[in-house]
């Protein structure tokens, strides 16, 4: 159970997980949307206590640690979302956590991981090495990196959602998924549905200027995000490349990558606010939008991930004042 | 069970509309949410495929109605929730439902209840009676009225919610709910939660301007709104007065009823999206904003409801930027 986090993450590990995290957070909802007569089915991450699916895989790799681990702290490092999944974790279990987390993060996110107790260690994006700093902070405290995808039982614990998705069609009389469209940034969630859900075909979307994932799978090697300072209000995929622990299952199972712009993936926000009532950051939209800007066909029992909803009040007025939902959409039923 | 709307409506009533309910629609999330340190259990109906729990009593009455009963068809009156629930049930069932809607409801519930396939007809709420409309439409086609708080049937399937709060408290390890403080247009909601939680103590809140059966439980007698133009951002508790099958309820069962006005409605709004991620109507806020602006002390296990969620964009962009969350207030654990 404390081995390494580099050994291969596996589908039993990703069931294990799901047992671990149903027996503390009940499931979230699995909501129909209906996009031009085809219903998609919406994981509602963002109603997980910290606001997203990152929750998942922190407990599992937290919940695993030994004693003698959990004395000696836990080092993340984060745009925000994975932040608060370590540091509810650390705070249930009462183990020191300090997370490096860039200095342009979103507010919210820098206060809610700082209001769950942790650390909170600010690096430059552009210029410095988020996994330089971590390992530091590794070495010099003992602590245990949790690191927010290259990881076996992060990529496991974030599967426990594609277990989840399969429980809830299967409560409503559907098999599947036979699809599923998953945000990307470092390809934690996309691995891990991938093991959940070995029948499902999986796609992923990456968000304009940050599509390393996209081109590695087109390269056959991995590659990084060309310039670290694209903007995108998708802060929570911005990873500069992915492991090779995620590498070799996306190889294998991604069928098809897509890049959404900032236009489209507003189109979602506004789409989920008026017809789900729920609130998506834009980089847990981006799977929506895909299928709303026509890049990436629903077949079959389709789900997707709304995978967070952590953003600043101005951002999300914003996105959800661009107008261009296109008009047969309507609320599934 | 085809009888008169003006049956008492009881417990078993409630415990079957919930066991008819649950075979069609998952349960509602119930949220924690920590407000300076006490955990307030949020029931987060504005995820009911129509937006609000008005789906609950509308589902109920139509159910049970006979071959001949649904072939004459369904007249609803509502400023837009319960239309949404007549419309969607009666869509379900292939009965033609006719809605008598304000002409000043949201544009977002007159377009949903459009496309859910149901015949609007408009009345202005400053100088014409919807009950009177209603009425006439009735006696024209035969149509069976479902009115959107004063009938047994719709009492009993609003009060699902609380069977549904309860049996979430339960499978958290948790007994009660202790208190609910429900949010109060014509009292439907309220009464049925009354009945499915006989041992919780019940508040009420009402907005600013439209307090009738707060006056009423004071004065014993039912009570009409003063000023049927006084502004306010809660159009789905716009009632002018309360029915006798509600009334009777309420006075055996509210232990209190308070007044909150527009900014503590904004705060709890804003709250919601921070820490929830989900979007509440402005009457689906006020039994929050009344913990808020402590107006109502939580007590043992505290439940509220979060009732609806359709609220044009502009309206929910201009609430939640108005800044006035007390600082104390996290996010559940």
């Amino acid at each position: 159970m404390t081995g390494q986090a580099n050994r291969v993450p596996t589908r039993e590990g990703v069931l294990r997980a799901a047992t671990k995290i149903a027996e503390i957070l009940p499931p979230t909802p699995l909501l129909p949307l209906d996009v031009e007569g085809v219903t998609i089915w919406c994981k509602a991450e963002m109603l997980q206590p910290i606001g997203s699916f990152k929750i998942r895989g922190a407990w599992h790799r937290l919940s695993d640690l030994t004693a003698e681990q959990r004395a000696r702290g836990v080092v993340g490092v984060s745009s925000g979302n994975h932040a608060q999944g370590v540091a509810w974790g650390a705070s249930k279990l009462g183990i020191k956590a300090t997370i490096v987390m860039p200095s342009n993060a979103p507010q919210t996110k820098l206060d809610a991981t700082r209001a769950l107790g942790a650390d909170v260690v600010l690096y430059d994006r552009a210029t410095e090495s988020r996994d330089g700093i971590a390992a530091a902070l590794v070495e010099k405290s003992g602590a245990t990196l949790v690191h927010p995808f290259g990881d076996a039982w992060v990529i496991e614990g974030q599967g426990s959602a594609g277990i989840e998705i399969a429980d809830q069609l299967k409560a409503r009389g559907l098999s599947g998924p036979d699809r599923i469209i998953a945000c990307c940034g470092g390809g934690g969630l996309a691995s891990g549905l991938s093991l959940a859900c070995p029948d499902a075909e999986i796609m992923i979307v990456e968000p304009e200027g940050w599509d390393d994932i996209i081109r590695s799978l087109d390269a056959g090697k991995i590659l990084s995000v060309d310039d670290l300072t694209f903007p995108t209000s998708c802060d929570a995929l911005q990873t500069p490349k992915t492991f090779p622990v995620n590498f070799e299952i996306l190889r294998q199972r991604v069928s098809k990558g897509v890049v959404v712009d900032t236009t489209e993936v507003a189109a979602a926000m506004r789409l989920v606010f008026e017809k789900l009532h729920l609130v998506v950051e834009p980089g847990g939209a981006v799977a929506l939008a895909a299928i709303l800007a026509g890049k990436i066909e629903p077949k079959g029992v389709t789900a997707v991930t709304l995978s967070g909803g952590n953003v600043d009040a101005a951002l999300f007025t914003q996105m959800i004042s661009t107008r261009r939902s296109p008009k047969s959409i309507t609320k599934g039923q």
